[in-house]
Order: structure tokens, then sequence, then C-alpha cells
């Protein structure tokens, strides 16, 4: 009995079938050196623990441009330099705060200046508030936005599966409402944060004005706030809310993304990009979003190079500056691309956290998608084999017309919004294996486009 | 701009495409309801944060029972019943501590005595300690081993991917370390705790002793407490331990199963028995392992109830009693299953925590996988349609003699181990969205099963 107990337990967790793999030897050795060294995660931890919060234009950003240079370096990766780029610079300011009031008593409202709000006056705003859940409900309010504080509260849909699509569906309040409301008069608007999560953090994240239409500023609440407020509303309470914003935008700022690569031994002229953004919200600590995206690019490199292996096309790392509010290190990096007699044959982003990786979304060619669909085999052993239609990033798109076939990093996406551009993002919610999984991720697939390429306009600059 | 900025922030994080599913009327309304309730959480929140900890025999096993009944009845389920076992009755105690003493000074050393070990004296045991990385090399170190404490410090493999295989190359220690040691002549051993993570909680777990082999104590110590002993014993210090465990075996207890179905409309005797277990080590409160399994179940059937539909087979919940240290229920479930009229035709557990589902495992003929592996598709749209070779869990495994085909749920697993069988077993560690997916996962697979049936055993009765 002992011994039968012992064999049930032993195997009970170890049944499933090993298979062979045609992509065996080039990536179990990632597998394993990735898994036992963990190394993404302590890149991580000197960049979210040790730097922090990096909005574009501030210390942290500087330090992290540093930072990111100095480790390239220390990696031994190539050509490591930067990319200046000017960047906006809105800082939060102190003392931001606001209160709803019901029969003249205030209770405090957590909130957060939204990236890219005018301030209010120092004295604060206080206005009668109005709930609305689109941004053609606030236009059509007219006379009754007049003076008023409009309050987006329509919740990012829970029902859809891919929490990246409900966020879409939602955050259109967050960038919108306030233009949308001014158009009706309103003097400022609260926005309901943009998580499915119900708790008492505020999500920042960006806005920005329509032209011609006054400037007012922007805040977002709690979702627990904002069910609470919505609550009071709907019971027919007239409420007032107290709003005070501190922030304000200052003269654009010099600022750089950070690149270093391995050159190709035999098509260094065909670059592979792989890539997060450097920035960050100011209130967290830019874990996953979008520090795991960059130490997901640069240990996927290291990882490479620690087994010596040499790529066929340049394998390059981009952090990009300014993601966040504004995207202009993604800009500049586009810019020079469209330069270089270089030619970017695929480009792969992480900013979708860096939870267990499921796969990747791509954007190619028909005939680029014959080929990459073979290598979903090199990705079953971490479970990440899912190639789904569409993807990319924000700070890759503007490769693709260049060429550049597109990909972007999907991980298990239902606890992101939980944490994105809150106080929540922090190292603490991010594994460490699940973490080096990504990573190896981008390894295997940057691994398979440097040994074999893309069809399409690759291979028809190759034969001139 | 403005406008541009906002379509970009808009389609960036909604580009997936959706694609016509085949089942798409039986899997949408289930995965919306889910998504929209959200209830797997609540339930979860009942059984680990109201009841807690229930290890067989203890109080809180017992109203973990109550709880399930009366929850089952609430739900609507039908023959709603307990199918009694008796138990084995392992208890902690209190005041377990130990320390390691190096040139005469104890410094406090975390541990746990392992489930179903034997007590020290009440002085403790103190006797220098010797690390060991197998059974075999215990029972192979003689004279050496002779009144010491043996120390096994293989750690589980940190390159495997998956999580459960890595355990399954390590666990043997702890199960079977305790008399693999003691034919050697030590008087206790330590376990390196069965851990990914290196932190400093002791994680306990089922063990035992063979037969003509002195009973000697066990205890599990943290990751960290083991890499510092190691380092001690490689730095060639001689190191004492000092061991107190309180534990004991009482008399079998009295405990139960829980029962509740949804009997089917065309085919009531053919069933298909879902389940986790409803015990749990006591260190922490049975969150993941298996409040999860339970509740995954529980919340599968009610959502087919809530949503009005018919199975044509019977979908049966079963919550098994006793899975840690005895598997009792499993036992008593196989046997009244065997001398049922009632035919089983599959079963499926949940057993390996509340994240987000890849798939399942399966075990199942090839008739019948045929069969299954059309059902992939169902399971597409919650990025759960991973279907592997192999599969099912310790409580269902005795009904696959009776020709069920057997499924286990398999959710990402890179963090399961770190809070397996540990203080860290508790509800924050799960994610609502991730939980319900598990609950909607085992809701598609069983509609499949209750719609369609399996070939095999099952059809060749229903001829008769």
């Amino acid at each position: 009995l002992f011994t039968i107990a012992l064999l049930l337990l032993v195997s009970g967790h170890s049944a499933r079938a090993q298979q062979k793999n045609p992509y065996e030897n080039t990536t179990r050795p990632l597998i394993e050196r990735g898994l036992k060294d963990l190394s993404a995660y302590a890149l991580l931890s000197e960049l979210s623990e040790g730097i922090g919060p990096r909005l574009s234009g501030s210390e942290g950003a500087a330090k992290a441009v540093v930072w990111a240079k100095a480790k390239m370096e220390a990696l031994g990766f190539q050509n490591v330099r930067l990319l200046p780029c000017k960047v906006p610079h809105w800082v939060r300011g102190e003392g931001e705060n606001g209160g709803y009031i019901v029969d003249g008593r205030e209770q405090s409202l957590s909130l957060c200046a939204l990236g890219g709000s005018v301030p209010t006056p120092s004295e604060g705003i206080t206005a009668d508030v109005i709930e609305v859940h689109s941004l053609a409900e606030a236009e059509k309010l007219g006379e009754r936005g007049k003076g008023k504080i409009v309050f987006f509260n329509r919740p990012m849909d829970p029902t859809k599966v891919n929490t990246g699509e409900a966020y879409g569906g939602a955050v259109e309040q967050r960038f919108g409402g306030a233009s949308a409301a001014a158009k009706s008069g309103a003097v400022a608007v609260l926005v309901r944060s943009m998580t499915l999560a119900i708790d008492d953090a505020p999500h920042t994240g960006s806005m920005g004005y329509a032209d011609r239409v006054p400037k007012i500023p922007a805040a977002a609440i709690s979702t627990l706030a904002a069910e609470h407020l919505s609550a009071l509303l709907k019971a027919g309470q007239t409420v007032k809310v107290r709003l005070k914003l501190t922030c304000q935008s200052l003269p654009d700022a010099d600022s750089a993304s950070v690149i270093g690569e391995i050159v190709g031994s035999e098509k260094p002229n065909e670059v592979i990009v792989m890539g997060g953004h450097l920035d960050s919200w100011d209130l967290g600590r830019g874990a996953n979003d979008d520090g795991t995206g960059c130490v997901h690019a640069m240990e996927a490199l290291s990882l490479i190079q620690r087994l010596g292996w040499k790529p066929k096309r340049t394998l390059r790392v981009v952090l990009f500056m300014n993601e966040e509010n504004g995207g202009r290190g993604a800009m500049s990096y586009a810019e020079e691309a469209k330069k270089s007699s270089q030619k970017h044959i695929a480009a792969i982003e992480s900013d979708d956290g860096g939870f267990a990786p499921m796969g990747f979304g791509v954007t190619a060619t028909p005939d680029q998608w014959r080929r990459i669909r073979r290598w979903a085999k090199a990705l079953t052993p971490i479970n990440a084999d899912r190639l789904t239609e569409g993807g990319g990033g924000a700070d890759i798109g503007p490769l693709a017309p260049l060429g550049a076939a597109l990909f972007g990093l999907a991980p298990t996406d239902q606890r992101y919004f939980d944490y994105h551009h809150s106080r929540h993002d922090t190292i603490d919610k991010v594994n460490p294996r699940e973490l080096e999984l990504g990573a190896i991720a981008l390894a295997i697939l940057s691994w398979r486009l440097s040994e074999e390429g893309l069809p399409g306009k690759s291979e028809t600059m190759q034969k001139q």
C-alpha cells in the first residue's frame, strides 16, 4: 500500500506525455537555461523596485534610460545606444484630492488626474454631478450639462473573455470624455477607472483635448467610488463633487529610447526588433506596464547570448520611450528605420503584462503566415502556441508600412487591468517563472525569425 | 490627431478577430452569464474564508460537509446527499517548533510536521544533520545515518515547464523519506518543502511509513531554511537540529463526500461526474487546493441550471472527502459506482488550482478521443482548448476501470506550488475571473458530454 501510494503520488502530477518536437534542439536549451536562471525577474526588480515610476520627462524615466543602456552593455549586447526624442512632460503635482457632497456633508473620493489633464483652479471646482455612459450622451446633454461635472460610468464589459477587448470598448470615455462633456458646457469630468476589479484604487491613463473646445479637468475615480456615486444618483440624491487637480504640462523634455542588438552573422541588414516601453505611469512602479515587456526583450536576447548562439539576422532590443502619453519613441524609431538601409522583417512587442504566455497575435501576409504557423510547434513546450490573427502594439505599429510582420505577445490577461495604470502595478503581482516564460517565448520566436527569415519584401531585397 | 489617437487606443487592445464557432449557441451563454455573475468566487469565499482549513476529521471538514450540502440544495441541485466514509484523523497539535544549532547557538527553523508523521518525544529530538538528495542515498547511509536527522534537499526541478512534473520528480522525498532514512538508523527527517518558490513558508503534505521499519518523525522545512542549512553543511559546519513535533493520529473519524446532480432528461442512467476535494491541509485555508475545484464543479452545474438548460445525461457534482491523506471519499464513491446500475461515462476533476484554464488532460480510448477532439472548438473562446494525452486525478482515477473517460482541468500552473499545502493557500491568490473561466470550462465540457455522450462501453450498454 505504501509503495502504491507513493507511485500514485509521483505519477499523478507527471502523466502528461512528452512528444518529440521538431524544434527541440533550438527550444529546449532556451527553456532550461531560462527557467534555471530566472534572470528576467532580477532585471525587473532593478527597473521596477530600484527605479520605480518613470513617466516621460520624469527623473525616474531619465534614470531608466541610464540603467537600460548600462545594463545592455553589461549583458554584452552590441551597438548599444540611445535614440533621442522629445517627450511631453506632464506632472501630477502634489495634493490632488476630491470629495462628494450629499446634504452638505463631504466624504472623500478616491481619484487621480488623468494624464494630460489641465489642473483645476487652486481652490478646486465644486459642481453638481450628472452621470452618462458614452461620449455621444455627453455631447447631447446640452443645457443639462452646463456647469456640471460629468461622470462617465460605462464599465468595461465583464462578459468579454479578452480583457483588452473590454478595455477597448470603454476607454474612449477616458481619452475623449473631457472634450465631449465640454461641448455641453461641463466644467470637469470624472471617469470610472478602466478596470474590471471593484476596488478603491483609481487608474490613470492618457486623455486628450479636441481643438476648439474648452479644456476642462479630467480625473479617474475608483470603481468602488463609481459604484457608490452611481447608487446615490440612482436613488435621486443631488450630489456635488469637489475636485482639486494640481497637474500641469511643462515644456517638452529631452529623453530617449534605448537600443542594443546582436548583429546577424549572415544577413546583418535584416533586422528583427523586439521590445516594450521604458516609460510608465506615475502611480505604480511600472511593473506589468511595461517593465515586464522591457525585461522580456532584454532577457530573450541575453538568453540567446548566454547560450553562445549566433543569430543569422540581426536581433535588436528596443526599449521605447513615451508609449503612455505620446508615442514619441515609436515615431522616432520608425523615422530612423525608414531612412535606414537595413530592412525590418519583423517586430515583436510585449506590452500586456508578465503573466504566463499563451501565444502571439500576428499581423502578417498569407505567405508569412504559412511559415509562422509552422513555428507554433516551437512554442508548444511552453504552452504559448496560440497564434491569432491581428496583433502588434502601439510601439511597433509604425513599422508595418516598412514591411515588418508584427507580433504581440499574448499573456493570460485576466489580471492585467486589475493593476494597469494604478498604484497596484508593482512587482509582487509578477511571478518569476511566468515572467521568464514570456522571455523564452520571445527568444524562441525571434530565434526562428533570425534563422529562417520571412517571405515577402525581405526576400525581394535579398535578391537585389 | 485627437481622433487618430482615440482610434488607436481603442483598436489596439481589441484587434483580435472573432470567428464563427460551431458551438456558439451552447458556449456563449455560459461564458457571458458566468463572467457577469462571477458566482464561483462568492462560493469560494464562503468555503475558504468562511470555513477555512478542513483537514479530514477536523471541525472545519465537518462544517464544510454541512455547508456543501446546504449550498447544493439552495442552488437547486437534485438528489443532494452525503456519501459517508471513515477518514484518517491526524492532528498537528500545538507548539511544533525547531531550530538549528551551530557552535552552540540555536536559530529558529521554519518547519511543520508532515501529515501522518508521528510526534517527537515532548522534549524534542536533537541530533546532527546529514544532507541527502534521494531515497536511495538515504537508504545507503548505513552507519553514517545512525542517530542522525536526515535532511532531504533535492529541489523540484525548475527547468520543467510543467510544475506538476517537477513536483512529481521530488515528492517521493516527502512521502517516503522517513522510512528510507529509518533504514539507516536515522532518528528524524527534514524535507525541503515542495515548492519552486524560495521563501520562508513550510509546505506540509502526506507522508507514509513502510512496514517493518521504525516510524520516525518527519517535518518539512521552508525552501529558504533548506538553502541556508545546506550552505552551512557545504561550508563544513557541524549542524545540529532540534525538532519538536506535537502531532498525533487519532482513531478514524466519520466523514462524508457531498453529492448533488441534475438528472438527465433522456439518459438519466448515463452519468458525468465532476468535482474536486472538500478536505484541505490545515496550514492555509484550502483556497487553491482544492476550494477552487469544489466551486468549479458547483458553479459549472449551477450555471447550466441558471440558464434553464436540461442535460440529456445526468450531470453530477461530487465533492470528495479526504483526497489529501487517504482518498477514502474517492474509494467509497467508486465502490458505490461499481454496484450501481448507472453507467459512469466520464469524470472531470479539478485539483490544480483556480488559475486561468488552458485545457484538459484526457484519458480516453481512441474512439472517444475522436469525439472529444472536436469539442476543443467549444473551449477555444475561453482559451482552454489545449487537450493533452493523460489526465484525471486522484479522486476520479478509481472510476477508470468502470469505463469512464477521465478529464483533469489544466489551469496555468506556474503559481500553484507556491501556495500548495502552505499558509499561502488563501483566497487572495485567486482571481475571480480566472476562477470563473475554470467553472465555465467544466460547464462547456460537461454540457458536450451530456449532449453527445461518448462512444465505448456506454453505447454498448445503451443497446442492451
